[in-house]
């Protein structure tokens, strides 16, 4: 790959430079060119039309779990390919367990986001949002709040030290947003990504135009940019800062998320001794994000802030674990950290060290000499990890981020001065709060909240089970407030909608069961011959119902009910005493009773596509159901969601009981498996 | 009142002019004068300082429901004085009708939001957003999103035109959130929002430092603002660029929300004949648009879209409605339209109606020329209501918007041109569809959607209890993309969490729970000797836990069950068939059989203050029980939430059933009512 190509408007673009044209990109181990790079002559304006006319459309023709269904087949395939990703990935620098965070990383994410899209969305375009709202008294005015997909093009930016994981953890979420995407690799690590998109075009999983890659300068692309469209950036706050005040931005309408390096911390406890296991998960959480990727992580702990009494103790130890682990090339079996990405970005460290330095000692490493593991630290940027310890009031620690293998130790004497010190780093993606005390983690998380996007609660409770400070997950929220960018990316659905609107809809029922494909409370029920339970999936409809019979809740039923079940419960069983219950005045059915004669009322008794009930939502009970009321069910049918991996779907239905006066006394949601089709073949049973 | 006063830093403060200092503002109708303005002098560091340092402390030691009790207070302290608001109004053109969506519109607000308060929020300062995400298999390592108050201040800067409603809409949901407020109305009719101050503070309802007021220019304000400060704006894009370049906003974490003008539509549906009532439903809808407030409205009609085969029955309707109302003196019992706020403001609308006129013709109205009721033109700002009908393909109503009481008739022949003329507008507050027809709503309402924050679907079935286009409503979100600002207020809830942090807390179950204040699964359970039940609210606490004993479901159960309720589903009543369902794989007892025998296991059955069980969230029935399976369940108290307003509260209980394997089969949680005392005093019984 001499030249990166650039992926755009369905074909492959190769810049119009000469033979030697473009920007080297050089292997951070042995310095030798990996690849040039260029955009020039690349369309902008020709990308993101595409984007918007062809993927875009494509994409919103699917529904949300079409969509998901299709990144769980790209998860398999990038699965398949993983050691040439690997193998390529070496050369950025990363070590084998770097790359398994940036390579597994990223298509766990793919896979995580999938998930969440099948289980958390409905099987359509529109996502509902919050519950119903009453506008008028006579529920003929009702207002519900929908999420629909942005018809513009998702821009994403991205740093060099996870040229994976950072494209797919931004394509996941647009993409089963309905929104398509342009990549912009940052160009020291673009080939890696080049790689992976063109594994990903080639194998036609994802419709034409909903994936771009742009290898080269985004000089142009913001001018191309308009309301519906989206730049998601990570990287420094200097650049972000500079995409702030782009005219698009600023008065355009796009949307700019920003996700920058921060200043993180990790507090230790007040309540942590020697002798506790939390002093040795601190350490090590300290350590490993000092030396995973070299310490080139937007999540990684640059500041360990920890009791005065503990500094010494905490800094040999985090010393005397980084003394046993080897700087050198990444393809060697025994290195532990490798090189920087480039050159240039051991200068920036060094200079961000040497800042440090002003209010800080070092107490572990130097920064201009390592012992290099096979390899050369004049053509390889290889740097030792450094450890600072800094003095009382220091102001450096808290502005200062020397992007590589390097934190610093920081002393706290109250709880409150812990929490006045984190927020000093004026917002970060992550904090660790190392604590077994309970009341010491509720007051500490509390207190960093505000300034952070994730908070990690270590202690020997769940250190087995974590994932660790520097691991953004799928289902989690990664950003954070400030200087960490105040952007929100992941977290599962809410990542998602991140590329929709939300919209608040004011319309009667029937139009608000049009518009969000859910039959609304209050819209109309259609009572046909056949029992809707005698319907397969694929035959029910919004709106179906079974409208019962009546019966008769007597005093003998109620009495028998409690001996049967052992609910004794006064209300139920002592006149005198449920008399005396202002909200009852008098002997009144069991609510479980109620719900158990409903469900009396509507099943279908033989075998048929309703295969189970798996469960009830939002049961309330309304009125009492007192002695010889008569009570009836209506059962309609609210929701409509196929699995995509199975003969069944589920099926939400609206139950409201009613009584004779025709006042609801309970209304619930009840949930069933239903086949797709009726009967089943033998061979495809539910499982 | 001669010159404004500001309220800042616990005390009124007056500008340093002299008697004939500050900027004069003149009353609408007569130009009169009606008092002066001028911060100049005022410390705008020492107001911020003081918001922080004072104002959120306080309202942060209160919870939720106490911030949102304080609230409703406020709200019937302001509607007893109602009276002197109205009085003052009107000299600012508007008339009693304008007034009362000034005034109780947003008095109405504060209620709302106080209400959506203490319905959705808990008793405490944190609050959990969205389900516990497990994040290890043996479940020790959990995630869970919360939001925590900003420890800044919120700047509201707010519009002319609703100098009541503007600052209480801001300024409820902040406060809610645990955010003080210096509140910057617009100089024009800044004389009432001063009154309305000035009675809060003297109420002295709210904490000190959580209300003040900066009566003058807001120049310098945002340098005092810092990383969790927070800026919400309602005015013009113009003035929201201005505010999108300042240092502290593009590099200080300063956040900023805009609600700007924008140029919203109404569409009338393809399906609309004459002879329906949707016809007249449209034209009422444009009219008021047109007058109320005399258009000076950012969620006004500006852009009527209608079929053009309608165009000239539509005109005709508006102009002849239009005839009928008068324009004139505010106070005068038969005006209709009032003046706009100010000369200058006249001299802005009739420009921007002369732009419209180069591919828009007038077809109502004069804007030269009204004949005025009570009211002299020369002083007064009167403008006659203007209605102009674009040709086809014109330019400047999607992007000049006249802020008075003018609209524009566009046609279209297909209504996929009716959503693309929609979306010129680059992004709106709100829209109407009037259509009767259900697929016609659902393909323009996901068209538009998008591209607004609001969608009002009118039709005969809901324009009765229809509150109308122009109208925010607390519990729906207010703000739009791209020219409308991209900002979002109201919206219940969501309102309040604009001014909260979300952090995802990755922890150990019992952590969660000691930080979260809700019982997260997984935590420890409490037995003690004695029953929760005999527990008033006062004494329960988070774990508390009644675990029951055994009981065996046998056949007979499972038949008598069956038998009793009629629930004689096959998967209970024949062998053969259930053993067939492959979910099943033989009889198994019913959920409602299940849950309800729970009941009888964890139920305490004599007078207590345990009140009632009012209902049952999320029951999922896991695994199936069979016959003589063995049955148990633990009940613990997961959330504890009192009412304000009664001598009881709700309880929230985590039960699950197990088996005798200890699977669990039914997982649910149950909600009760439970005394803050017991015995209750006679006096005080639950109602």
């Amino acid at each position: 790959m001499p030249l990166l190509q650039s992926y755009a408007a369905g074909r492959w673009f190769t810049a119009a430079e000469g033979p030697d044209g473009g920007t080297p990109l050089l292997d951070a181990t042995t310095g030798e060119e990996v690849a040039r790079i260029s955009a020039k002559g690349l369309d902008l304006g020709e990308m993101t039309a595409y984007a918007r006319a062809v993927g875009g459309p494509a994409l919103r023709e699917l529904t949300f779990h079409q969509r998901a269904m299709i990144l769980k087949e790209l998860g398999k395939h990038l699965t398949s390919l993983k050691d040439e990703f690997h193998a390529l990935s070496l050369r950025t620098g990363a070590t084998a367990r770097d790359g398994m965070v940036d390579i597994e990383g990223g298509i766990g994410t793919v896979f995580g986001i999938a998930s969440k899209g099948t289980r958390e969305l409905p099987d359509d375009t529109v996502l509902v949002d919050g519950g119903l709202e009453r506008l008028g008294r006579e529920g003929s005015f009702l207002g519900q709040h929908v999420w629909t997909s942005r018809p513009g093009v998702a821009v994403q930016i991205n740093a060099f030290n996870f040229p994976v994981w950072g494209m797919l953890e931004k394509l996941a979420p647009a993409f089963i947003a309905g929104v398509p995407s342009i990549v912009k690799p940052a160009s020291q690590t673009a080939y890696l990504t080049e790689l992976v998109v063109r594994r990903i075009i080639e194998s036609g999983l994802l419709p034409e135009g909903t994936l771009q890659l742009l290898s080269g300068s985004a000089g142009g692309l913001l001018d191309e940019l308009t309301v519906q469209d989206s730049v998601a950036f990570t990287g420094s706050a200097h650049t972000a800062g500079l995409l702030r005040t782009h005219t698009n931005v600023l008065h355009g309408g796009v949307t700019l998320t920003v996700e920058a390096d921060s200043l993180n911390c990790s507090v230790l406890g007040p309540d942590v001794t020697a002798d506790d296991p939390e002093l040795d998960l601190f350490v090590k959480g300290v350590v490993a994000e000092m030396t995973v990727k070299a310490g080139q992580k937007c999540t990684a702990i640059r500041r360990a802030i920890v009791p005065a009494s503990m500094a010494d103790t905490v800094v040999d130890a985090i010393a005397a674990r980084l003394a046993t682990m080897r700087v050198g090339n990444p393809a060697h079996a025994d290195t532990r950290i490798g090189p920087l990405a480039s050159l240039e970005q051991r200068e920036e460290v060094r200079k961000a060290i040497q800042s440090l330095r002003s209010s800080a000692e070092i107490v572990y490493g130097d920064p201009d000499r390592v012992d290099v593991l096979d390899g050369d630290d004049q053509r390889g940027a290889f740097l030792s990890p450094v450890l600072l310890r800094a003095a009382k009031g220091a102001v450096e620690p808290h502005d200062v981020e020397p992007f590589g293998p390097v934190s610093t130790v920081l002393t706290y004497d109250t709880v409150d001065e812990a929490v006045t010190l984190a927020a000093r780093g004026k917002g970060s993606l992550v904090a660790s709060v190392v604590t077994h005390d309970a009341a010491v983690a509720r007051s500490i998380v509390l207190g960093l909240a505000p300034w952070h996007g994730r908070i990690l609660v270590l202690d020997r409770d769940d250190a087995k089970e974590s994932t660790g400070h520097g691991s953004p997950l799928p289902m989690l929220v990664h950003g954070g407030p400030g200087r960490a960018g105040g952007g929100e990316e992941l977290g599962g659905v809410r990542g998602i909608t991140h590329h929709m609107q939300r919209t608040a809809i004011q319309a009667s029922p029937d139009m608000l069961t049009a518009i969000t494909g859910r039959w609304t409370t209050g819209s109309q029920r259609r009572v046909e011959e056949v029992h809707p339970f005698r319907k397969s999936l694929t035959d029910l409809r919004i709106g179906d119902t079974i409208s019962s019979a009546s019966r008769r809740v007597t005093l003998a039923d109620i009495d028998h009910f409690a001996e049967f079940t052992g609910d004794t419960f006064y209300a139920h069983t002592d006149p005198e005493a449920a008399a005396a219950n202002q909200l009852f005045g008098g002997i009144v059915a069991h609510g479980y009773l109620v719900v158990s004669l409903a469900a009396g009322l509507f099943v279908d008794p033989d075998p048929g596509p309703v295969l189970a009930n798996f469960g009830v939502d939002s049961l309330r009970f309304l009125t009492p159901v007192k002695v010889d009321d008569e009570i009836a069910v209506q059962l309609t049918v609210k929701q409509i969601t196929p699995r995509s991996n199975a003969d069944y779907g589920e099926v939400r239905w609206d139950a409201t009981v009613t009584n004779a006066e025709g006042e609801p006394v309970a209304t619930y949601d009840v949930l069933t498996l239903v086949a797709k089709t009726w009967p089943l073949s033998p061979a495809e049973g539910a499982d």
